[in-house]
């Protein structure tokens, strides 16, 4: 019996190794040490330009302390979901800590931001209800909607003309869910958010937004809602700790019924097992020092701020960004991946996004720790790659015989 | 305008509102400490018999210092995707380890065994192709066949007549996907896993095991595979960290070429951060363990055996079980709650599963930690709380108005 055999696609994907054998293979480098701005690889030490770390506090030893106690008093895993065995005062105080800190009514914690998104958009619609989300929202928000019953639209980035058309072309009796990123992170720019409430009461919608992004980093760290002093307005907020809080997990924020209809209803939280102990702590941690030093959050934007300048300066068009991320837009998927070889060869380490995650980019991100030498040393760094001339072929020109061809493995 | 509030249905969800007003909920009870058998609660301390610690490693010292090293070594956190920012040689070892001890070609990290799945099963299949799934398999793994693009089937548990027809019935060209837990944590029982590799053979599918429960468990922990000797016809195997293994985060094994299309495929993995230092580390300390005590599997089997031995002796009908689970099927869900706090005020917890989770049982899993006393003192709550009778009412008698009658919160 001759059938399709699942896995030839996989035997059929070449662009990965197509891009080793050519030298320009850009992502799952090995990072070591604990450094956040200086990282060890096998070719030698890097200056970190591309992690989400915005405060810094990966490796403050009030954090790492923190983790390491946690361990010791809570043991390595709680092995289980919360539902049964996994719950512990940990997780029920950062809840709490959360809510007070974002103002909002209550929290619930998932084990990652990615099932926090999934959780929440995944449980709240029925299928007559419809969900309608910006056409650049986070890949978790997507994949929320894709095991959501509810009927999914998309609206172009940022585009509150064609939002209110999506909300007006609702079903009378639809049930709505607008579903935003509070900062982008493929471009570091905001979601306007003061009209996209004002559309949302209007056409009777709830809105969440993650603010994966803008917690930690915008209004003193409370975040993009807080940042356009709407979060009253905002019903829904789904944050992660594995950016400015120096951790892993996540979190959805919102009225108490809500959420406690999510802690019964939510799969990603009921069939996972419960954020373990030290990644608890970490977050609780950094919390705390982002309240008490809100000046770090004030330092990473204008760390970023001073990048962005010197890159305008140099030539390049980095995209408009008021967060510490920093884009530049490159022309197509050769030269971003040739310059941030060539970035990477002088020591600089950026983030190359390529389609499909978004257009051509090298994304660097700068963080409260990193020096006014360092801030130097990428910018010198752009300024040596400005003129060199990209390959100007494509990655498609290649098959897997060239592999063979030019020995590469 | 008058809309659907999506709120709305957390409004009228009561039924948990309704077992805290009878003093019969049975779930996010808060656990503190790290003793692996006896963990505090608010009302005093007891014998745990409701987690997935199945070796009782999450307190051993080797376990402990090899997660508080890596908060040291690389921090409390790598902030960004192993695709970009966050990859580090731990997580590279810790696959090849993985592999080595299962004896598959290679390995691929999830932060979570939840994401693991859903990573797998949602990147596999094109719209035309189809997966067949267990009807009680995993909740992680009908939402990764809610985010695949193809045709979701499902056959009747362990029913290889009815997998057969299955499989016979779908389109010729339609590539295949078989996927079942090894150990179905809800009863214990094995898939059969000999007949489900002959009939993938016989119709050209793939076949996906998800061994969360099987791993470090059955065949000196090298899983249900190993258990029937049929892991080289096993295409896929998936993995968690949070039972045995004493942390968080899940892996996929399988062919190189796969497990490199997943790798550059996989949202879950893509669009997540990367597995925290602590987590990793505390994995492979409790892999490198098991491998050299796997004595450790043998006790929990033991134990677990035991104790379903007593209860059946007592009168008890537990469903029949090859692995450290003990199912106890009662006849409602009135009637589970109550044995559940019955036990619970006699010291014991044990997991409390109703619809829509499972049919209604009470839950109890043993590990190699439990000492024969501590057995006797399980049985014995099971021995005391036989022939209690039941409140005769349902939770569905309860009403929002009757909280507020009775004084609840």
């Amino acid at each position: 019996m001759v059938t399709t055999d699942i896995f030839e696609r996989c035997q059929s994907y070449t662009e990965a190794r197509a891009a080793q054998a050519v030298g320009l293979y850009a992502y799952f480098t090995v990072f070591e040490g604990s450094d956040t701005t200086v990282a060890r690889t096998s070719a030698g030490d890097v200056l970190m330009c591309g992690s989400n770390n915005y405060l810094g506090l990966t490796s403050d030893p009030r954090v790492r302390a923190a983790a390491q106690m946690a361990v010791e008093e809570f043991g390595s895993s709680r092995t289980g979901s919360r539902l049964l065995n996994g719950n512990t005062s940990l997780h029920e105080e950062l809840e709490r800590e959360l809510a007070d800190f974002l103002g909002m009514p209550s929290a619930l914690l998932f084990p990652t931001g990615y099932q926090a998104n999934l959780g929440v958009i995944a449980s709240l619609l029925s299928r007559d209800d419809v969900v309608i989300i910006d056409r650049e929202a986070h890949a978790s928000v997507y994949d929320g909607c894709g095991l959501s019953p509810g009927r999914v639209r998309r609206f172009a980035h940022n585009d509150m003309e064609d939002l209110e058309r999506r909300l007006a072309n609702c079903p009378s009796d639809a049930g709505r869910l607008v579903v935003v990123d509070g900062v982008y992170s493929m471009a570091g720019d905001l979601c306007p958010l003061p009209e996209t409430v004002r559309l949302c009461q209007k056409y009777g919608a709830r809105l969440l937004v993650d603010d994966a992004h803008g917690l930690g980093v915008l209004a003193e760290g409370r975040g993009t809602s807080a940042h356009f002093g709407v979060t009253e307005q905002v019903d829904l907020i789904t944050v992660t700790f594995s950016k400015s809080l120096a951790s892993i997990g996540g979190a959805v924020l919102g009225p108490k019924h809500v959420i406690e209809y999510l802690r019964h209803h939510a799969r990603s939280l009921i069939f996972s097992a419960a954020a373990p102990p030290a990644s608890l702590a970490a977050a609780q941690a950094a919390l705390r020092i982002l309240r008490a030093e809100p000046w770090l959050c004030r330092q990473a934007l204008e760390n970023a701020s001073f990048v962005h300048r010197e890159l305008g300066a140099l030539g390049y068009e980095p995209l408009p960004s008021e967060t510490p991320i920093v884009c530049v837009p490159l022309d197509g998927v050769v030269p971003t991946l040739f310059t941030w070889h060539s970035l990477l060869e002088r020591g600089v380490y950026v983030n190359a996004v390529i389609p499909p995650a978004a257009s051509s980019r090298l994304r660097a991100s700068f963080t409260a720790a990193h020096t006014p030498e360092q801030l130097k040393t990428a910018v010198a760094a752009f300024a040596a790659v400005r003129d060199l001339t990209p390959p100007d072929w494509s990655l498609e020109d290649w098959s897997p015989e060239d592999y063979v061809a030019e020995g590469a493995r």
